[in-house]
């Protein structure tokens, strides 16, 4: 089974949230600044999304390029990574429109919760299947970031409540930690060719 | 004439009608988990319609990657199915948004069913193309699956006026003897491979 | 240059165009047939667009089987036929809601016959570069079909506004003349395979 | 790492912004030529926008053919462009629902400018990767066009506040500049050819 269609289905779905998240930009009325500015917050949690999907695409890009085999398993696993990616466009419609207010600040964080562990699957059933002397176990055995992401969403959901701007700062602080460049997959593409 | 294509613009199709599904759950008003309420059923809908679109896509990827051979009459099939499948955000919107009524439940059945029937086509047609003895032929030969699930949605479409319960129950039965993996294709590509 | 990013692209546009169309088909409030009934139009247009929409994509993927060069012109001349295609959503909402008055009937035509338009100068184009004696200038020579449409649309624009029923007749007969299945390309690919 | 995924899914972004313009088209209440005219300026910017976005595809699509080499930092360049494309819509809509009043065409500018920043950042990335004797950087040396185009965005965004229509002939001098066929990129494919 190839993995092209899989990566076509995939790029699709994941241009299309990405663009559909600016459909919660709406355009306001009249032609002020002011009538801009309770847009300042949607716009906010709109760049912070579309970096979330840039970092998921990026790294499914890379994580694939170490990929020789899939099976019916690794379709599901996908498709269930992009159901929870499906919900960012509401997650961050509901944040940005109510100011950044704690219940939709804590549920902003389940969705990126639920997806990092629906990737978490993905990565685990993609090794087993490419067995455990292959590029992709070696170049992504130690899972750091991996889990430093699951422990900051699990903070952010519940202190929203204490403070939102705490799980502000762990969202962006993970996005962060995934903007710096990852090299694994790289340097092992580049071993692979000496 | 190549299948290139004809995956390439159902895969655009398909990752669209499956994100548009989300543009139904709209952003609510205030940010209490009282907002929240009216989008259970929504947000229920819209899973029991993403997996469907999701098995439709799994199946088509499956069932292509035996098809040798397409000519314009398989064309015509394919985009008599996208018709089916573009109506399924109309019939899911309008399930959720009234509460799971009788009416609207039993509509969600109609592009169900029309849409197993042109698949049904499709795959005759393919089939036929193929030839009697092809791998598609062989994987595809009994069709259990695909009668029991017309059968459920002709149960389904005037049950709803009983109790539409019973019809949410057939939906979600048929989709989850689709989730059980298929393993005729995969079974055949392995015979084919030895 | 080559062919596969531009079909790509065409392939995009052409397949959100067809599920943006469904957009129009808003769910109504209220869950009896009664809510459904100011639908009636809004679902034959759209069935209609689906359908033209389908034509183009099925002829495109047609011709460019027979294509094997293309230069920065025709990229132009592509992106000029989606413009004309991108205007479809907008012309069969006008009408749909408007329960088929004059001049929206009117300006349905006007995106049809442009295309048409366009489509003739993509056509051109391409023959121009394969040379005189290819395949695509022997399998579109005569061009019945694209005159006959050119007419109807002519004549449809204006007489809509003598009885709308004459140029929905008009616009539904083109629509036909199209799905009956076009040989010419299919046979060019068996006669060049001998 | 091959260059094939990211113009996939740069195709699949740039193809879903260029139909999203559309709905700003709003179908309107109405069945007369008077319900049609405040939808004169949502037009011509719709058609502005739209060509904005074909030029891009269209030298995005251009410069790719000479990249050979990609890496990770061409990966977060070319979101980065796709980022201020996604701003296209909406800053379209603005300026087109506020009949090109002054703040509105100011900051039509700001996306354009933002995006042209973009895709020098891009062009410099990819000709660093393919080295300076290679066939990008001897293609794209002068950059002439793009100095004239960052000027005339710099000139339109403050001169909309002495009068937007000095910045709306900006905006389509530069659009037209661009129209005219390019032939770096062509000229040096021929060549390469020889």
């Amino acid at each position: 089974m190839s993995k092209g269609r899989l990566e076509a289905f995939t790029d699709g779905v994941m241009a299309i949230l990405i663009t559909i998240l600016v459909l919660e930009l709406r355009v306001p009325e009249g032609n002020t600044l002011g009538a801009l500015r309770p847009l300042v917050p949607v716009f906010l949690t709109y760049v912070l999304s579309f970096v979330y999907l840039a970092i998921y695409w990026n790294n499914h890009h890379h994580m694939f390029q170490l990929v020789d085999r899939i099976d019916g398993s690794v379709l599901w696993a996908n498709l269930h990574l992009l159901f929870w990616l499906s919900l960012f466009p509401f997650a961050t419609g509901w944040m940005g429109e109510n100011h950044f207010g704690a219940l939709p600040t804590s549920l902003y964080g389940v969705p990126l919760l639920m997806a990092a562990i629906a990737w978490t699957i993905l990565e685990r059933r993609l090794i087993a299947l490419q067995g455990p002397g292959s590029g992709l176990a070696e170049a992504l055995e130690d899972g750091f970031k991996e889990w430093i992401s699951l422990a900051a969403y699990l903070l952010a959901i519940p202190l929203a409540f204490v403070d939102p701007r705490i799980s502000h700062g762990l969202y962006v602080i993970v996005a962060l930690l995934w903007l710096v460049p990852d090299r694994r997959v790289e340097t092992h593409l580049a071993e692979r060719r000496v």
